[in-house]
Order: C-alpha cells, then sequence, then structure tokens
C-alpha cells in the first residue's frame, strides 16, 4: 500500500515536472517545475525504502521527506512572497530561513523520540507559527485565496504528523503517506496551477 | 554533569529567544531571535545524546553543533557585516561562505582522527582567519567593539575545540561543554544584547 | 593507487588555493580560492576513507565527492554566470539551485541500487541539461571559450560517473579517482587562471 502511494507520488510529480516545465511563464525562476522535480526526488528515496527509522510502534518513519521540503517549500515561499508583494530581501530571506527550521526542527522530531521528539515538535511549531503570522499579516487584495492555501494545505502538514507514526501514532504510516500524498498535490501542484491564471 | 549544561543552555537560550522576540527592534531579520532559537535546538540534540561520537579517550564528541552553528554564525556574521557597514553583497556572500566552511571544517576535524583531523582543524582555522582578517581590516568607528567580541569571543572556540576531547584532551568534555555555553551566551546573547543598545 | 590519487589532489589543490589567494585580483568574491579550497577539503576526506559504500563489484564509491561538489560548483556557476553576463539575480539564483540538485541527486545515484540509482542519475542528468541549455543559450563574445569548458569539462564528469563503480563499473575506483582529478584541474584550476587573465 505504501509503495503504492510512492509510486503515486512519483508518476504524479513527473507528470507535473514536465507540464511546469513547458508551461513556463515567464523569465523569473521556474518554482513550479522545480518544487515538482524535488518533490520527484523524494518520492523516489522514500520508494527506495532504507533511509527509514521506526516509529516506537513498529512503523516506518520516512524521515528524508522533511529535508526535501527544506528544498521545495523554500521555493514556494519564495514565490508565496512574490505574490504577497514581499519586496524587502531581508524579510524574504527571514521567511525562508525561519521554512529551513520548521523543516529542519521536523526532521529531528521525526528521528527522535519521547520528549526530545515534543521539543522539536514544539520547535517546528514555533517557527511555522511566526512564518505563517508574518505572511497572513500581510493585507494585499490579489493573494486572499493564498491564505486559503495556507490554512487549508500547509497548516494541515503538522496535524498529520502530529496524528501520524512521527507522533501519537493515531493511525499508520500508509494513511499518512496517502494524506501527504493529498497535501503535496494540493500545495505544490493545485497551487502553482492556480498561480499560473 | 554535561547533561546539567545541556539542560542550563536549553533554559538560557529559550528565555533569550522568548525575550528577542518581544523586543524585536527594527523591520529588519530578528537575528537575535533566530540565533538564540537554532541554539536552543542544538542545546536540545546534545541533551537527547544519540548522535555523539566518542574521543580516543573515550570522552564524548557533540558533533552536531557544529552543524548548528553553520546555520546560526552566518546570520551573526550578515549582522557583524551589517554593524561593520559591509555594503558589497558579494563581500556578505563571502563571509558568509567562509563561515560555513569553518564550521563543516570544524564538524568534519570533530568527527576525524589523527593526521586528517589536524588537517581539517587547520583547514577551518585558515578559513576562521580569512574571515576574521577581513572584519578586522574594516576601520569603522562605531564598530569598535565589536572587534573585542570577535578577539575574546569567537577566537576562544578553536582554542577550547583545539585542548578539548575534539583535539589534544587536556580537558574533558564537561570541561569544554561549560566553556561553549559561556562562549554561546557571550557571543549569542550578551552581543545582541550590546547590538540593541 | 587510489591513495596516491588522493595526495596528488591534495597537493596540487593546496597549492592552487595558496596561488588564487595570493593572486586575487579584484574586490568581488574570491571564487577561485574558495573553489580549490572546498576541493582541497573534498581530497582530504576522500583520502581518510571511512565515509565510503560499496559498489556491486566491491569497488569503493567516494559519495562525498558529490557533496562537496554542491558547494564548489555553485561558486563556479556563480562566476559562469558572471562572465556571461547574466544580470538577473532570479536567473543565477535558479543556476545554482540546479546545480545543487545535480549534486545532491549525484550523490544519491552514488549511495543506491539498481533502478533507484538510474532515478537519481536521469533526475540528475536532466538538471544538468537544463542548466547547461540555458547556459549554452546565452550569446556572449567574450564568453564563447567557456562553451568550450562546460562541453569538455562539466559533461565528462556525468560520463564518467555513468562508466565507474558509481555506473555500469566498465572500469573500476582507481580509473575513475584519476578521471576526476584530471577533470577537476581542468574545471577548477584551469579555467580560473584562463579567468583571470
Amino acid at each position: 500500500m505504501i509503495n503504492t502511494i510512492f509510486i503515486a507520488g512519483m508518476i504524479i510529480f513527473a507528470l507535473a515536472s514536465i507540464y511546469f516545465f513547458i508551461a513556463k511563464k515567464n523569465s523569473g525562476i521556474n518554482t513550479a517545475f522545480l518544487v515538482s522535480f524535488v518533490t520527484l526526488a523524494s518520492y523516489v528515496l522514500m520508494w527506495e525504502g532504507t533511509y527509514v527509522a521506526q516509529s516506537r510502534a513498529g512503523e516506518p518513519i520516512y524521515w528524508t521527506r522533511w529535508l526535501f521540503y527544506a528544498l521545495s517549500c523554500s521555493l514556494l515561499m519564495l514565490e508565496i512572497a512574490k505574490v504577497k508583494g514581499i519586496t524587502s530581501k531581508e524579510k524574504v530571506a527571514e521567511l525562508i530561513f525561519l521554512n529551513v527550521l520548521v523543516m529542519l526542527a521536523g526532521y529531528l522530531a521525526a528521528i527522535t523520540f519521547g520528549v526530545v521528539k515534543w521539543a522539536f515538535f514544539t520547535l517546528s511549531a514555533i517557527a511555522y507559527l511566526i512564518q505563517i503570522a508574518a505572511l497572513l499579516r500581510i493585507k494585499e487584495a490579489r493573494s486572499n485565496w493564498i491564505n486559503a492555501f495556507i490554512y487549508f494545505g500547509w497548516s494541515v502538514f503538522p496535524i498529520v504528523f502530529f496524528l501520524a507514526p512521527t507522533g501519537l501514532e493515531i493511525f499508520g504510516a500508509a494513511i499518512a503517506m496517502g494524506l501527504y500524498l493529498l497535501l503535496d498535490i494540493y500545495t505544490k501542484i493545485v497551487f502553482n496551477l492556480r498561480l499560473k491564471d
């Protein structure tokens, strides 16, 4: 089941990479393509299956995901900052640095246990809230729809992390991987299709 | 003893993170907060205790410290460059790249032995000297006090490294961790408090 | 034999580091020095010999090389972009991001086997082709000689990778390391000497 999800992820993000590469709109960074391309690489490595930890309940924890997110979501953050009209290079650099902290702390929460896991989960959540608060504070008509993506897309990731084998183990790795795939499609493909309009 | 030092480090840098987050002064990057926040995460991981090598004498070597410094000290370097009035983006990028090299070579010196360890220690020291020479060369009245921080703060790190279990093993890990904590407080909290004045 | 190649690499890139440090031409980033310095560190770590995987035929795979290339070749890319007259910061950032993807996918291809290895090799090659196509598309008289370096220098790396123990294992690690050393000298020393003229 988990392998089927990874294969689906590979096919979907390979097709998305090809589409966004061809459909490139302007002379800036082709973030849509690069984000899909990095996500494709991430699914290949998870499918390979070597770089996996084990939860207390014996479920696989695919910790490499969070390192790839440090790359791909930093690009998304750059794109979101642009749509939001953030022109201060310092502000954009801070948002990207915070995003790297969110993902590195998430990675550390995924590979540790007990109180340390929850300490890193808390640090990751704090960095995320600071980042998101800075983004949502910006009132910019053209970017209102982005807030919906952040609320219903980005913010569901830590909830899945919290309930999955990386956290309370309410559900197993298969459900977690399925939910992450849906979230990846929503925040990395649907988002970029919407952005092109 | 070592665990007590790590717990002290966590408490101190958690409080410093909260203080610098609230006391934010301007619209630029809140480096003071981010540096304390990264250092807090570093202490949590050292306290966790899994990612540790062993010295020839059987002392623990907390090598993750140097990877976190690559993040936190790059931010400090950005801040120091600003106070020093370095406006060339190329120069700032070079200083930050050198800082990453200092920390990566320090990390490699920490996890290797014998002649290779000393080779990486030398490479780290050379990158550090180039970086510091570039900084100290800049005559800027407002920044004279920073030179003291660099001389008495930053430059003590490699001396501790040299004498600690990462180097000649003149003293053990407990003393090394205590000295590093004092240096962390001096270069990451006292420095940023002084900077706000 | 392999150790002799690594020692030769250390000596050559130590001398190159010293030369480029002294012969620094202008006030920009001293990329020539930094690239040689990072390559020196890379040879020290390969010579150390711990961080090595094993190919199917039992040959050593020095995977750390590709992580150091992510640092050094990003600097080279910055320099090439400058000579090519690329002024758009977004374009330069995209080229460097692509270069990091090339090297990370190369690293993942080096440490995996079978279909996954070839998947990462393909991803690395695609990122490389996109990067190179963007560079070669730029018609700029002063930079025509750079295209020769890219064709005969950079593009031979993936061919060696393909035939070496990281790929089809047509030849062994000693020949691969010898070829990589020649390529390193050509693309990192000869290139930068030519650039200074």
